[in-house]
């Protein structure tokens, strides 16, 4: 006979598993007493005293008349990192050499792909996408070899302007441009509203993309103190403003790289008010608009916009096709001189993917992968997160995205980020080292977890490594 | 019966067919007297007669012992354009106008394509570079849509390599960084080696994206007198630099647009040390370079070289696919600088363009591709031209090309050319108007015709029109 002491750890377990693999999400509901009992062949009161116990220790709690809820602690036992409070001096940047190796490491698949924000290919339409091509190819080889138009494919801009309208923006096909990818529209935007030596606020964290674009441009870094929960600090950023003559500002009010938040609407009607009553452009990146667990996709900020200084810029390279180099701006009164500048930048951009993607959308099939990506990155950042709890050193903070496929990962203030990024990639593991995203040498012991390849076994092992790796460099 | 003298006229006019229409060019051998006769069913002495009274007039020359050649004369008739002699003061730019209701025109089908420097879609292997793309989309869909490397496919820069071989450039396909199109790579390159305020030496006539790329850097743009046969005047290259602090030029050596001309050896040399000596970057732009009428590819600036200043810059646009938007360019020592721009400007060019060609040319296909192009373009440029001067007023001269698409085309000095632009589009006309080949209001009374679509009724047409609106205009 089985003992009830072996049948309660394996009703405990089962809850504990579905935890960790992201089965059961902080706030929702554990199968109830009489469904476990029934699933695991057990007694409810066998259930009963599991579930308790999972109480005790924080896992789950209860709701009056509605059961038993994962609680937050499970992660709670994990602080989000802090923000710092106040703005730096503006700074040049200089984050290249470290970028080049890491890219580098990127696109070497043998190593663990923790390091880019990019989802494994098997949850992207790529065979879907590759159909699509075959039948424009057969359907008008010409078109697709000939010159487009710089402002891009007509259909394609068509099906975004409809796309916009979720994310509470009316805008007429024609107010848009296509770029190659969101890199070239944020390049576009920034050297249209800046001069070289002038300055430019971003959250910190940002992403590193930014910052290297500021120092390719002779431009100033100005870092505002971001919070996941109430984006930038708008004391810190109205400070910052009475002192340096900011021109403009790249923000991620959607899920940014790397906290994952979003931005109350209170912030984000404040910000749209202090930065556009002083003429400072609003440089949107909503790459990873599309990306809520929740599903709802939330608003642009170019929605709270009274002043018109607010730019959009946006890609499918996040959601559907990373090697496909579509994105777009909707560049407002600014459109004559972003076209000027994406004619002498890149004349057109690529005709084929455009038509790929134009038809992708047309037929509405954006809809259905989206909501099956979003499934997938929500259930595989709560399982790494849980596994980097468990894993990691002691008093390691992890974010709590909303959206979006990365984790920021807050070690020991005395370990050396960097020194971490090259023991891992000697383990054929990639990260990307914290100090990436900032031009002040801060976030020096931290580093950001890209949770968008499916949980297995090898990446399990890998999380394990990279525990075992973070608790050395602590000492 | 029919008479002697409606017999001589049909051999008379048939060759003067054969040379309007490009089947023979300048220098060519006209059918032997037996086999004019036997084609023509008349006796030998009225095709000699003919031939003859071609001689006479100027159409045609003999060879002792080795028959009847088209003489240059059909042309000559026709002068080239002369150049202009000094440098003139760096000058800031604004072009961006004229050329946005230029590109709109291009991208439209109900308009003769006199406009854009590209081949008709029929000369392109549209339809096999479709057919690869259907095959490395079934292969492996996965790849095609995930992000590749910055510099570009490895494959692609392999191929590229070994044709750099023939134009006398030996690299290691590292060396190479893919681009979007070889606009970026330009843009790419003057950015590297430049900053706002700066001056940039370019050839007068220039292509007007120079110009253009020039006004969006805040750059200054040195014009230096160029001529078809003997290439920028290097007296007054000399005598600019001594001038002003010139950091970049911008050159074509090789079928440059619009004069379609080439540097001789000399000049190449002579150049390289002038503004190799002085430190000066030498961006050349050799997107026309296997666009020899006489099949020979000539070699890259770089292979004169001694001074590492020179950085190779080219595409596919022209040759095999212009919306595919694969470029190139070889930096040299500044590969990192280059890598770092290419990275924050477009981060990575998208893939499946570049997998499609990089397998189009590891088999050998572009061999044949070009040699049909080459003949083809060879024989419209001959034929448009020779019905250039026949619809156009007397005093229009035409540049004769060695290699390119297009014509550069000078009318009297009276003739108002933005006029003649926009007289020519409201008959659904599309050309160049010279002036956006100079920043200085210079090329006024020029126009640029492409002579990339094959010859046909409507377009024979369309340079009718366009002699007759050119004629309005000189009064």
């Amino acid at each position: 006979m089985i003992s009830r002491e072996f049948l309660y750890e394996n009703v405990r377990n089962r809850v504990l598993d579905m935890i960790d693999t992201g089965l059961l999400y902080p706030g929702e509901k554990v199968p109830s007493l009489r469904r476990m009992s029934e699933q695991l062949g057990v007694s409810i009161s066998t259930v009963m005293k599991a579930y308790v116990e999972l109480e005790r220790t924080g896992h789950l709690e209860t709701k009056p008349q509605s059961g038993h809820y994962v609680s937050g602690s499970a992660k709670a036992a994990v602080p989000s990192p802090p923000a710092f409070s106040t703005a730096s001096e503006p700074m040049a940047v200089d984050l290249s050499g470290l970028y080049t190796s890491f890219m580098r490491a990127m696109t070497n698949p043998d190593i663990l792909p923790f390091g880019a924000a990019v989802p494994s290919d098997e949850l992207l339409p790529s065979r879907e996408l590759s159909r699509l091509a075959k039948k424009i190819g057969d359907e008008n080889p010409q078109l697709v070899h000939s010159y487009g138009y710089a402002e891009g494919e007509p259909a394609l801009r068509q099906q975004i302007a409809l796309r916009m309208l979720d994310a509470g923006v009316s805008v007429d096909p024609d107010d848009i441009i296509i770029t190659c990818g969101a890199t070239e529209a944020i390049n576009l935007a920034l050297r249209a509203v800046t001069r070289p030596g002038d300055t430019v606020v971003v959250e910190s964290p940002c992403w590193f993309g930014y910052l290297l674009m500021i120092e390719s441009m002779g431009l100033k870094a100005l870092e505002i103190p971001t919070d996941a929960e109430r984006g930038p600090n708008l004391e810190a950023l109205a400070e910052a403003m009475a002192r340096f003559d900011v021109k403009a500002a790249v923000l991620q009010p959607n899920f940014g790289n790397p906290l994952g938040g979003l931005y109350p609407e209170e912030t984000r009607r404040e910000l749209c008010k202090l930065l556009g009553r002083s003429g400072v452009a609003i440089i949107e990146d909503d790459i990873y608009g599309e990306l809520s667990y929740e599903g709802k996709r939330p608003k642009s900020l170019m929605a709270h916009d009274r002043y018109g200084m607010v730019m959009h810029v946006n890609a499918y390279s996040k959601t559907l096709s990373p090697g496909s180099r579509v994105g777009w701006i909707i560049p407002g009164r600014l459109h004559r001189d972003i076209l000027r500048l994406k004619i002498s930048s890149t004349l057109v951009t690529a005709r084929l993917p455009q038509l790929v993607i134009a038809r992708f959308l047309a037929e509405g099939r954006d809809i259905r992968c989206l909501r099956k990506l979003r499934t997938a990155i929500r259930s595989q950042t709560a399982t790494y997160s849980a596994h980097i709890a468990r894993y990691f050193p002691e008093g390691t903070v992890i974010s709590r995205p909303l959206g979006g496929y990365v984790l920021w990962v807050g070690l020991d203030p005395a370990t050396d980020g960097q020194k971490l990024y090259k023991d891992a990639l000697r383990n054929r593991i990639g990260i990307v080292p914290g100090m990436m995203y900032s031009s002040q040498e801060r976030y020096t012991n931290f580093i950001r977890i890209n949770c968008g390849h499916p949980w297995s076994g090898r990446i399990q092992e890998g999380l394990k490594t990279l525990g075992a790796l973070a608790q050395e460099a602590t000492g």
